[in-house]
């Protein structure tokens, strides 16, 4: 077969959109973000980022999370077994690393996110590290695991979404194994029966469908652990794994919009401007601005509902008649601060740019 | 303002999709085809198509339905009064007009749905004609129009959405005001806490977040009804409505994707196709045929769940290695059947053609 020819293949563009982009758009799905405006994501709209088909699991009674390799009790659990050990709920922001890939030049051929791949909910499960305990994990383990029942190709290689913890990152009592999603059972498209949430990461290290974990003597070489979720400058850099998000916020946008190109219209006078902003590994906000035309002026922070949550935040902006540039920018905890500009990323991971919007203010009549 | 510069203008297009119609397939979701296999569509994957902004509504107690025009009594209804009048909880299938216009030939620069704008839910409410009798329409009444609390412009009109019946339409016992669907209050994406329902017409009849209906003694001129969601040849085409789904099937997608390009790859040996057949008006599937390389085989239906349901559909095929081509058709009880070709349409509007598949069919190892 011809490199031309092979299924899947894909590089960099720039400008218009491939049909074969345009149809992950459809499939996957994103959070518009006058949604922001709700401190936990309704059910429906937290972002969707599936890479092979949504499995089809008629009952969770079938369902078994098996656990093997290097440890002294291999295990093969139901659900009903999970639910008896210790409970926890955390509600957490979740964000996909390639969130905002749309707006990058030139761009990696994926899922083209322009914004919209965060949502924040309330995962209910037990610890992981109550089920590893369980099985006892041998003091030889180099890497854990986590295998899902979505198979499928990327770029031409056959595999089960998977993906690595190192033995202390799964043993944090934040990791959970979970079943249920703001109170109800976790809906297919979320991972039904069971899934992983790695709060404090990027998204693609919670991983859905969860039936297999392996304690490996070795690194996990799965496709979704080493050859993508890597930040690189080429390809050629051996490159960073992708791991905890970085500082970012979003935006509600203001006033009412133009259906196609989104353009927006906002009355002149005062105006509360509101959004949300999150960091990763449980560090929280510690500033968000507001750009206005250039000038930077400081919001108002609501409390954070726990360690993984984002923060909702809010100012008032005088608006006058015109063409205006609306940014915001946060600071986490650590000092870490939103770029203007985007870093160059090859797979278009880690967007944190400050998001910029253009509205049309008019006088009011 | 010149013409090229109004904001939200657009065109006929063809190959490659600009950031506009990228931008509206991130905030509007599709149903991932694997998940037609659900016969009540999960929650979160009912497909949404949404104009404007989704309105920000705290709570429905402040809601209130206005009934105004050409009525004997003028009504302010609560939500709690909605639940007073007599329930009905019925299974609806509904599509968006716009549903597969990514696939036609030039293209209307708008959504770029590609075949997911589909989905089934049980909604509850109450008739509207209870609402109806209750204000007493005047015998003058040519056309009553329904309008939600989404605004924003297109073709730089700025409105409100808003839809009408004629009289006749209206007072039919299966449409709808719902404030429930799926047994849960509506979601914000699914028009909470307000909407309509139009049994077997495409989903722009089914108007969100609904409060104003104005009993009118002339057609309603509204942009979504006369504007847009009309059947039309070209620009100068006063055309016909678009009303009633056109009868229409889908097929599951057998085997493993690839990520990106979404190619299909199924082990050789006997393959069980499945998919749902609709047609609009409340009328039946009378047959299914599969198409395998050209050659047509009659597929099984299973019992339809009431007259607006859609209809699963299931084969054998015995998969042989190689490249194929999979179709499926419907014909419906009034005898129509889906056209192998898409017919023209200047919006792309009502693509109903057969849906045909290329899978790859591979040796068991």
């Amino acid at each position: 077969m011809a490199p031309d020819e092979v299924p899947g293949k894909r590089g960099h563009t720039t400008g218009d959109f491939a049909l074969s982009e345009t149809q992950l758009a459809n499939r996957n799905s994103g959070q518009p973000l006058e949604m922001l405006r709700h401190a936990l994501t309704p059910v429906g709209l937290h972002y969707l980022l599936i890479h092979f088909d949504i499995p089809y699991v008629e009952s969770a009674e079938a369902w078994r999370l098996d656990v093997s390799g290097l440890v002294e009790r291999p295990l093969n659990l139901t659900i009903a077994d999970l639910k008896a050990l210790p409970q926890r709920t955390l509600r957490v922001t979740l964000e996909c690393a390639g969130n905002g890939r749309a707006v990058s030049t030139p761009r990696w051929q994926s899922m083209p996110w322009e914004h919209g791949a965060v949502g924040t909910a309330e995962w209910t499960g037990t610890p992981l590290r109550y089920v590893l305990e369980k099985a006892g994990v041998s003091s030889k383990a180099v890497e854990i695991a986590f295998l899902g029942a979505d198979r499928g190709f990327d770029s031409n290689v056959e595999h089960d979404y998977g993906r690595s913890l190192v033995p202390a990152q799964a043993m944090h009592e934040d990791v959970l194994l979970v079943w249920a999603m703001n109170g109800m059972p976790l809906a297919p498209q979320h991972g039904f029966p069971l899934r992983l949430v790695v709060p404090g990461w990027y998204g693609m290290a919670s991983v859905k469908w969860l039936n297999r974990i392996e304690v490996l003597d070795c690194k996990f070489d799965g496709y979704q652990q080493v050859r993508t979720y890597i930040f690189r400058k080429d390809a050629d850099d051996p490159g960073i794994p992708v791991t905890r998000m970085r500082v970012k916020s979003l935006m509600v946008p203001p006033g009412i919009p133009h259906w196609f190109g989104r353009a927006r219209v906002v009355d002149a006078g005062p105006v509360t401007l509101t959004g949300r902003a999150w960091s990763g590994g449980g560090v929280g906000i510690s500033k968000v601005e507001v750009g206005i035309d250039g000038q930077w002026q400081a919001a108002t922070l609501d409390e954070r509902a726990g360690p993984y949550a984002w923060t909702g935040w809010r100012t008032t902006w005088n608006a006058t008649p015109g063409e205006h540039e609306l940014m915001c920018r946060a600071t986490d905890q650590d000092g870490n601060t939103q770029p203007l500009e985007q870093a160059w990323d090859y797979a278009g991971f880690g967007n944190n740019a400050v998001h910029r919007m253009a509205v049309t203010v008019r006088a009011r009549s």
